[in-house]
């Protein structure tokens, strides 16, 4: 089957006139160089990452769609703030999407071996129909897996994984992760009994608690509890976690965690010195479901940090060993410690709809949703 | 001349009942061991690391003093939060004062070459009449030093030495230094000059500075300045300065340097992704002037860290042979370089009389007090 002449491919811009963009735009097929390879995208996960990227700091609550087909578009006003934000990125046209899977369609000289290979990619701009790239970015599936199946093998996979990389890296033991009940949240409990690591899950709602408990997770505190403090001190001190992993970015969380493994130091006879607890604690804020300021009491001694956690951030320091490691892990455990569960499938016209970005903008725990780039 | 059989030691507690309490306790005179030596205390610096230890967390504008002579007592009230802060401390009477320097009296066997010698100590418990401790731990001065050249040996200049060596050790070229117009942000500007380092000043008042140009630093914000964000955007810009040490630790400086650094790499090609500055921007909070929160507003990207600095875990990290360069450094330049000056010289009983705690406690920039635990 011959391909089109062209395809289409999802683009943000945010304008000088303080205006989010997103639109289908027309690009001429391309034929793939020496070493690359030609992608049709069957299916691309809308992760958090993605709409940060996608979205920004524009004003969601008030976007808007116009016209049909491939010629909608969607569009959001942008708060002076928000501008100030990104000012790196104005005026320019961004692709997005950052991972997905599909079939090779076409190869360039040396990239034979993969014709017709269902492969997953992380490569950006995979909210397209198709997708051009060196093979050495493709990672081939196994003859069982769809490309559904292969789609979020990159983001969440290795995120949990590398997580747990950081844990041991930087000397610590056990782990804390917010917003626990997510796709990754339920990921990386499956990773930690595994692998015999303690973990404490943090969640914000008691039906989360339960299903957490129900897949074999021995620490889980309710952030809306009135125990709340007192249940994560005794889960902090039991599992001897000073590591947090933190999905909500803003608020007073972090700084709880930090109190939290301060106060199971007291605990500890020689863990307690008069200018607090020796042991680094540290809390990544590793995404920003919560926009709101970052809030720290301070209350926790002169040894711990917050910061920033980002995946390919992570995988530059790491190593490239490292990251073949984990990713070698990723396919063998596909269909297992690694399946992701999609809400909806959505093509990219969907996906510009401002009814159906309110519902995969509120990124409600346990939902996530599919582009399929070839869906009318 | 014969010693007294008891001396004077200031100790802190806090009570069960919420308060804290600070006296001069009557302890029996020690006789050295092997190895050790008595130092007959003359010279103790007030350091705001030493009112941590000394205060806390108690309501120190509501202290008042009782007693007269060495039977004064300085008592304040602590709050439930400061209580819970606190925990591991309550009921423990701490000694305080963590550096001086004095006259070593009598000596262990083995420690005889520093009978009579003046010397420099940081071994805590210093606010007192006499200390007695390994010779290992003193610093012999040299002859032209008396012990109030000596008393402040330690905490500033091994703390603006540290900075230093914190920025070459993770990979940084240039710092951001607040409180910048204090004893050692003065001394950091001298050591920066020294060294050809880029230094950003950050004072609170116009006439801050005009003396820290006035000792040649070449970039100085004032934040009461209303083109204070720019000012710094520049100065950081200029330098390429990705680290700061803070003193005030709470509200939004730390916040508003990371955005600094944060739009300064978005006036640099190639410094820039989608997810913000590559480069790791980092702010050390190493004091605490403000107790109120730290709010952190998180426009800048995911490559940054927030964090305490303590001056002994650096050390422990650094390793001896680092320790031991910078105090040989320390004792060769301390009548320049690492000079101090002193607003008042104070007995350890006025150190309780509440309207000296007064104004001690008060750390205004360019104030100093000294102790003197032989003066009546």
């Amino acid at each position: 089957m011959p391909l089109p002449e062209t395809y289409l491919q999802m683009m943000s811009t945010v304008s000088e006139g303080a205006e989010l963009r997103m639109e289908l735009v027309e690009q001429p097929m391309p034929t793939p160089k020496a070493g690359e390879v030609l992608v049709r995208v069957e299916a691309s996960p809308i992760n958090p990452s993605d709409q940060g990227v996608m979205f920004g700091w524009a004003s969601m609550a008030e976007c808007s769609s116009t016209g049909e087909g491939s010629a909608t578009v969607l569009t959001a006003p942008v708060s002076p703030q928000g501008m100030g934000v990104m000012k790196a990125r104005i005026g320019q046209q961004l692709p997005v999407g950052n991972e997905g899977a599909g079939t090779v369609v076409a190869a360039g000289e040396g990239a034979e071996a993969l014709m017709g290979k269902t492969v997953a990619v992380m490569g950006g701009a995979m909210y397209a129909e198709y997708r051009c790239l060196p093979a050495a970015m493709c990672m081939p599936l196994l003859p069982e897996h769809t490309a559904k199946d292969g789609a979020s093998c990159f983001v969440n996979p290795l995120t949990a994984l590398s997580m747990l990389e950081t844990m041991r890296m930087e000397g610590h033991t056990a782990l804390v992760h917010t917003a626990a009940a997510s796709n990754l949240g339920q990921m990386l409990n499956r990773i930690c009994q595994a692998d015999g690591v303690e973990l404490v899950n943090v969640v914000r709602r008691p039906e989360q608690a339960e299903l957490l408990r129900d897949m074999g997770a021995k620490y889980v505190c309710d952030s809306s509890s009135e125990t709340f403090q007192a249940d994560l001190t005794d889960a902090v001190h039991a599992t001897g976690a000073t590591l947090a992993f933190d999905a909500t970015g803003g608020g007073e969380l972090a700084s709880k965690i930090l109190s939290a493994m301060e106060a199971a130091a007291a605990r500890t006879p020689g863990a307690y010195s008069i200018y607090g607890s020796v042991a680094h604690k540290q809390v990544y804020l590793y995404g920003g479901l919560d926009v709101s300021p970052t809030v720290l009491s301070r209350g926790y001694g002169m040894a711990w940090g917050v910061g920033g956690w980002l995946l390919p951030n992570f995988l530059a320091k790491a190593g490239a060993e490292v990251g073949e490691r984990l990713r070698t892990r990723v396919v063998a455990e596909l269909k297992t410690t690694f399946a992701s569960h999609y809400t909806d499938e959505i093509s990219l016209v969907e996906a510009l709809q401002s009814d159906v970005v309110a519902r995969y903008y509120a990124k409600t725990t346990g939902e996530k949703f599919l582009v399929c780039p070839q869906k009318d």
